[in-house]
């Protein structure tokens, strides 16, 4: 069945635009860590080039045919046959079935779009970023509707970025998320108050940060012959091949936990992208499944095993090693200084318990936006009413509410509910991976980290895109994404 | 003219050609800067996929109707247009005058080749590489004959690297240089012994000189906003777009020299980039010329400029602030430490005397090996007799000897007088420059490069290929590269 001359075609081709698409990944790497500003215009245009040939390559009508020959003869739903030609039906019908002039007209909104908000943000004036916001959000609507969708527009948007997902489920689930984790605010502050702001206040020199990082994420499982990490402005992670994935992070001298948790969380992105299978890197059977699995994996990392009492235990003597100030502290100080909280009006900085309540917002404004619910001239008010009833804050200014984000002017609707996806995920994996081996916590205790990463391995990474996320939530843990387990370590953590 | 609906098609696809060469660059760059270890396979075939493409776009039928097109037009011959089509014409013959199979076969034997050569030398075998070796020389000479030749099959070779080079003016050339250079040897090794061995001995940390060596880099002309240097285990120079030129070098804490002179050295092939024309970058007409001119910037930066006395008198407070060992020497001292003279074997080691005595015995052997002089099997033996003369040593064994170079093994023949042009080249601008600006020495003295990068710029960097090198060097110097002009400058420098 895998000879099927049409899958063979397949194969070639889409591995054919995954070393393309790698090579436009290595451009972007490099124009982040150390492109010459005089070189910036040749570069766009390289990798416009290479976006250009994937296009080609991608969207031929032969794909069509071969697709309908695969799917006539029928690979099981679970080989990799069958996950490869299920993943390439899903991009050829996403490439092909947008209009070429709702494609242009959307790119040049898009365009428009930054420029506007990046104005309007300036002088914090939604008014000036309006027009071109309605057009977007009707341009969404036009893409929804070519995609297709049943009950809700919206869902054909969060499917881009979350396939499966339903704004029903989601809603549900927000609804009971909001209102909890609003509860816990305020007894989570009155307990973190007992120890004093900024008790670490410091020296932490970036040679010994890079150092104490590279360590923990070594231990953590990150295959240095298979990746790096070097200095961004903004820390991403990006897979550019099998055996090449590549971390950043930034740092700051005075902080000992921004790049430290900035490798975690990027480390928990790559340790995902190094779990993939090598020999299908870059396929549907090779490649990540949705965001929210993704985030689930670098907020594991970061906060369930990084932001825990075990973590500065086992590592406080080679924190202290690398910053011989710490010896005045002991690790249950420490850790209980990195679990900060305190509601604030951006969302890039909030703590980890608040953080899911500015998604909450931006999940519900975008639904009523797309479903034709909410005005676009209604945003900011609804936004500042909104804002207030989750975090209790009042928003002084648009800059500081609802023209923070870039997203929007990207035209980029429906990924905001993957970041809370992520969290609720990570929470419900920790608790199966905890219920699957008794000893986990004397491990983890103990800076053991193989156990953890070989469940995620064999129950996350390793699938690809074998099956859709609520159906690998459902098989890891036995439920599919709910609220429960993460309201959970949040009282645990926090209270 | 311009307009022309062929040369406008040539103009795109060649600009396309360059885009995609450009990246597979990055790529390259990349895999000596910094690639994980496991990434290396998927590197490759990365790599592999954009050579194939750019093959594909430059060597179609149609290009040759185009080409025929334009040259019937007819453009004149130092316009932009005549000076593209000229250079597009010599490649697409070059890519197109090969069979199929003789280019897969010399592929294959490169690949034998590369592996045989080093296995050899490992234990110091001729005999070993010696079959590989005839074959390689067999397809050189049939791809000389494809390509065509006159009066001297060995110039086919010559002409791939040095356009217009003829191995008759080469070989009168190097029989003036050779002896003159072997009688200088002696006095000059006499001269440097004045001054103690090893005089320099000392700590020099690498922070401290990449900060130094930036500085130098910097106050000679090359542009950091349109570059950056890089540390590799070989040092290179690579040109990645216009506006993206990029050095390497490698740090010795205990060599003060080293990576300085690598610096000079790359920056000067670097400024040569920078100083092409950016609206036709990676087009003929934005693109470097030759080897030997290409080497000749190298080279002047690196021996004329930073060998100087005047060089170290300048740069000597600064070169102290970044290493204060240095106060205990005056600037004479260090220069004269930087110009060590001792006849050795392996070329890449050689010092700025002897290293085109290293040039002439390749020269002679391969037009020997390739006009059918010489065979194979008598390469040891004529290699050790000529070096015995050229450089007064007696060669111990083969891997010290004719095993060195890794160019035969990927059958890189007709390469190495490039290097001895350069010198040449560099030393006859470098007498120009001084006779058009008679206070240029003054200007060098005190640290001023600007005049000479100018005419630089001028004379040799923005032409791109309008000129074959020794029309180039006509028009620059007023008279075709000879010997003269650089005997003359190493005999000031050195006796």
């Amino acid at each position: 069945m895998s000879s099927s001359p049409s899958y063979q075609k397949l194969r070639a081709r889409f591995r054919e635009a995954a070393l393309l698409r790698s090579t436009e990944g290595v451009l972007g790497w490099d124009q982040e860590t150390g492109l010459p500003p005089k070189a910036v215009g040749w570069r766009a245009e390289q990798m416009s080039h290479l976006s250009g040939l994937v296009h080609r390559l991608t969207t031929g009508r032969e794909i069509g045919e071969w697709l309908g020959e695969c799917e006539v003869a029928g690979f099981a739903g679970e080989s990799t046959e069958g996950v490869n030609v299920r993943g390439w039906r899903r991009e050829y019908d996403r490439a092909t079935k947008l209009p070429a002039a709702l494609v242009e007209e959307f790119s040049l909104t898009t365009s428009a779009g930054m420029h506007a908000w990046a104005e309007a943000r300036k002088v914090s004036d939604f008014s000036a970023f309006r027009p071109v916001l309605e057009k977007l959000v009707r341009l969404c609507q036009e893409k929804a509707d070519h995609y297709g969708w049943t009950t809700c527009r919206y869902d054909a948007l969060m499917d881009i970025y979350e396939p499966g997902a339903r704004s029903a489920d989601i809603g549900a689930l927000f609804s009971e998320l909001g209102p909890e984790v609003a509860g816990l605010i305020g007894p989570a502050m009155e307990k973190a108050a007992a120890q004093p702001e900024n008790l670490l206040a410091g020296h932490y020199p970036v040679a010994a940060q890079q150092a104490f990082n590279r360590e923990v994420a070594a231990a953590v499982g990150f295959d240095f012959e298979a990746g790096r990490i070097d200095t961004t402005t903004h820390p991403f992670c990006t897979g550019l091949g099998p055996g090449d994935t590549r971390l950043t992070t930034r740092y700051d001298e005075s902080d000992l936990f921004g790049s430290l948790y900035g490798v975690l969380h990027e480390a928990g992105h790559g340790l995902y992208d190094q779990g993939l299978r090598a020999e299908e890197w870059g396929l549907p059977a090779g490649d990540a499944v949705s965001l929210g699995i993704h985030e689930s994996q670098s907020r594991l990392w970061e906060n369930h095993i990084g932001g825990s009492d075990a973590f500065w235990e086992h590592w406080y003597p080679r924190a202290c090693h690398h910053f011989p100030g710490l010896t005045k502290f002991t690790p249950s100080q420490i850790a209980a200084a990195a679990r900060r909280v305190s509601p604030s009006f951006i969302r890039v900085e909030a703590d980890e318990v608040t953080y899911d309540q500015h998604i909450i917002l931006r999940f519900e404004l975008e639904r009523g936006l797309i479903n034709g619910d909410l005005a676009v001239k209604d945003v900011p008010e609804a936004w500042n009413a909104r804002f207030k009833e989750l975090l209790g804050l009042t928003v002084p200014d648009d800059a500081r509410g609802c023209l923070q984000d870039i997203h929007w002017s990207m035209g980029s609707l429906g990924y905001f509910s993957t970041y809370t996806l992520g969290n609720l995920n990570a929470s419900q994996l920790m608790k199966a991976v905890r219920a699957a081996h008794p000893g986990l916590d004397g491990e983890l205790a103990s800076g053991k980290y193989s156990t953890l990463l070989g469940w995620l391995r064999k129950n996350v990474q390793e699938l690809g895109q074998t099956l859709d996320p609520p159906e690998l939530m459902r098989r890891a843990t036995g439920e599919t994404t709910n609220a429960k387990h993460h309201l959970e370590y949040l009282r645990g953590k926090f209270l």
